[in-house]
């Protein structure tokens, strides 16, 4: 039987960086990737093979690096983990032992079996599996309605790349009152909305697919809780991903109430040498301080470097508390950004907070070609000033300018220090520097801390 | 005679910002701000009026900020401060008396009285006011060959300007072997070169302009160091700005040894309640520790906040130890940015410092359209991996990503934490989360600090 020092289950991105931190690390030790897929695919790209990318191809993912750093990789499913006698068992026959054992197995989309008519043919999700993207994309693209159950990022994303397919009449339903709204507060999220419709996406809030009508076992419409019935050829549902925990349970690990994987603050299980990471492993909430269920490639990534970096000795310190979401999207050219609490998420986990806000152009002056308008909101603790949360919406500076604030978070720097921030700006590229967007929210927000206390 | 609780000698950026901030936290106090030109202009706007904004109008800037917050302007020129019995007067006949006083007089273009012909009629210089700028648009508009002498930031922005207008020859000259090296390392300002080239711009480095070659006392051509001559109908020499100190030298106000105001860490100057903000006092190095000459709209609007905040008393600790130059500008489309140390700088200052760099697509897949290649270098304490400078050329988003590095700096952030940073990444707006240029360069850097220590 070959052993290996380390084995990781799983290739997306926490596979992969686990994989390639921990080996280049330990040069000297055995690394091996058991991936279920030959071919992998960029999971945050899935929506953009659909218009932007023309194709599945350009958005392909493969464990390259991390055989360039000297790991191994085998294509194959596992079946049988024995925690006990370490060593596993695979769909292809093998049997392998191990000395660490990492968990990456990603996360499974949520069937949407309470909608009636949920097994309808043409009624799908979305897989993060090459050839069921690639098979599914092409249903896509000979179909003329469309709906889009569920308008989380991966539900508006979808949305608004299949709309650029001029032919296509495509709906996207969402329970909640605004799209996105789990990562942006009312205002941000209107504006969301607004967008989608520019976008040329019937958008349809507040309302449930209650059911799936079909004619000989194919979905031909949709539903709605609000009596209205949408017509559509193909119906894609995002309601969800749950960890995928099939092979951990059996192998006997603990599982927390969210349904993922436990693990400390090091991805260590219940079981000694065992590690879970990803979107299978669960998360501790950066402001709330609970569990919750974080699935993000870049949350995954930031996990995979602490594990891969800590799974021969503990050696760098793991430097986050907490996970922080950090959410960043573009609709229709406008970009769309959070990180940390908002306000519904401060309210629910009664956080005292404030708010900051500022608008101005994203270059100067603003009658620059090119121009778009950026929208700051920080989120702000009344008692000492430091920056909880905060949202973006404008050009796509957006999608750094989020990292802005994100270091501030984790580094909890006040809004008092970033009066005085030193930036650099430039026409072409950024604010004002006498309106630096991100400056005048955190005076917006001392002048609030002071209306507070009168 | 009329009084004041405080005047403000300066209408740019840093005199609009203590104005504003000044006058917002102190409603009940009467400020006035004495300009010289009845327009101003936003300054880091002024190379795109020869191209981009198509005119100077829409670059224009001025107190509306200021006196929306309920502060005076008087457009006319100070001419004589009597601090002992705390008053002034103005060429326009005034005599005003005042409590607190702020000189933010700006700089003004040193003129290339070295060069022999710096006299002769078209050899200009860029000064940060409207109608020369309007006036020197139309030679600039009806010239043929233009030779733009100094290749820093603004000799590098003007001569791409001049240069997307098809009918003209620019010429840059830079006497160091590279453009923008104050501010980049060797392979970095390489990389402006090219840039510089293929904006159409004929670079000359290495080289000096010895000469103005001059007919009937109008310039007609450069002669350069290595034996060249240029045609020119115009030059413009932007070698660099001086602080402009007349006033507050006739004041009696102390000057450094590089010729600016010397103030403390809230802006003071050797009299009591007399300030001086901006181009016109004294910086001093983040990373050097030295008195040094930084004029940047953003280093200025930084000190105004600080002033702003704390004229009345301190009330608002002064966040950063020194100034910390961030650039940025675009060449041709390719953004280049750079905060604190480079290698120049830091070999100079005798820091030691470890590299660490990565490049990557600035969208992920890396074959999504309009995608660029970000290249990052941190310049990394190998002491304890404190972030003390960094480079990025890219795409637009360099130009916060910039700025993440910037807070780096300024909160001592080690690249030992940038490792597990939370960030946000999305395919059309960042790279891909297993790539994050920032953290793959604190990667970079932490091996090699590695390697230092074998």
């Amino acid at each position: 039987m070959e052993n290996y020092d380390a084995i990781i289950i799983g290739g997306g991105p926490s596979g992969l960086i686990t994989g390639i931190t921990g080996k280049k690390l330990n040069p000297d030790k055995s690394f091996l990737m058991i991936k279920k897929d030959d071919k992998g695919l960029v999971p945050c790209g899935i929506p953009y093979v659909f218009h932007d990318l023309e194709g599945v191809d350009k958005n392909q993912m493969g464990p390259k690096g991390f055989i360039k750093a000297g790991g191994e990789v085998l294509v194959d499913t596992v079946e049988n983990v024995n925690l006990a006698e370490k060593m596993l068992s695979t769909k292809g026959g093998k049997k392998l032992s191990f000395g660490k054992l990492v968990f990456a197995t990603g996360s499974v989309p949520v069937i949407p079996k309470f909608i009636k008519g949920y097994d309808l043919g043409g009624v799908e999700v979305i897989k993060k599996n090459y050839h069921h993207i690639k098979n599914l994309r092409e249903k896509v693209i000979s179909a003329k309605n469309i709906v889009v159950i569920g308008a989380g990022f991966i539900g508006v994303e979808l949305s608004e790349q299949f709309a650029k397919h001029k032919d296509k009449t495509v709906s996207l339903i969402e329970a909640e009152d605004h799209c996105l709204y789990r990562a942006f507060s009312k205002d941000f999220a209107q504006k969301a909305d607004e967008m989608m419709e520019k976008a040329n996406v019937n958008l349809y809030t507040g309302t449930k697919a209650e059911e799936f009508i079909g004619e000989n076992g194919k979905v031909t419409g949709v539903k709605l809780a609000n009596g209205k019935t949408i017509k559509a050829d193909i119906v894609i549902s995002s309601v969800g991903y749950k960890p995928n925990t099939v092979l951990a349970k059996k192998a006997g690990l603990e599982i927390d109430q969210n349904g993922a994987i436990r693990v400390d603050n090091y991805l260590r299980t219940s079981e000694k040498d065992v590690y879970a990471v990803g979107d299978c492993s669960q998360t501790i909430g950066f402001i709330t301080g609970r569990t919750d269920n974080i699935m993000l490639a870049s949350t995954a990534t930031a996990e995979a470097r602490v594990l891969g970096y800590n799974m021969a000795n503990i050696s760098l310190l793991r430097n986050f508390a907490g996970t922080l979401s950090v959410f960043s999207t573009e609709i229709a050219g406008k970009a769309f950004a959070s990180a940390g609490a908002i306000e519904q998420t401060a309210n629910e986990a009664d956080v005292d907070f404030v708010i900051g806000r500022f608008k101005a152009a994203d270059r100067h002056p603003g009658t620059l070609p090119g121009v778009s308008q950026l929208d700051v909101k920080l989120i702000v603790s009344p008692e000492n000033g430091e920056i909880i949360g905060g949202e973006i919406s404008g050009g796509k500076s957006a999608g750094e300018m989020i990292n802005i604030v994100s270091l501030a978070i984790q580094k909890a720097v006040t809004v008092y220090e970033l009066v005085s921030f030193q930036i650099g700006t430039h026409p072409l590229l950024t604010t004002a520097p006498t309106k630096y967007v991100l400056i005048k929210a955190a005076e917006d927000a001392i002048n609030n801390i002071k209306e507070c206390r009168k």
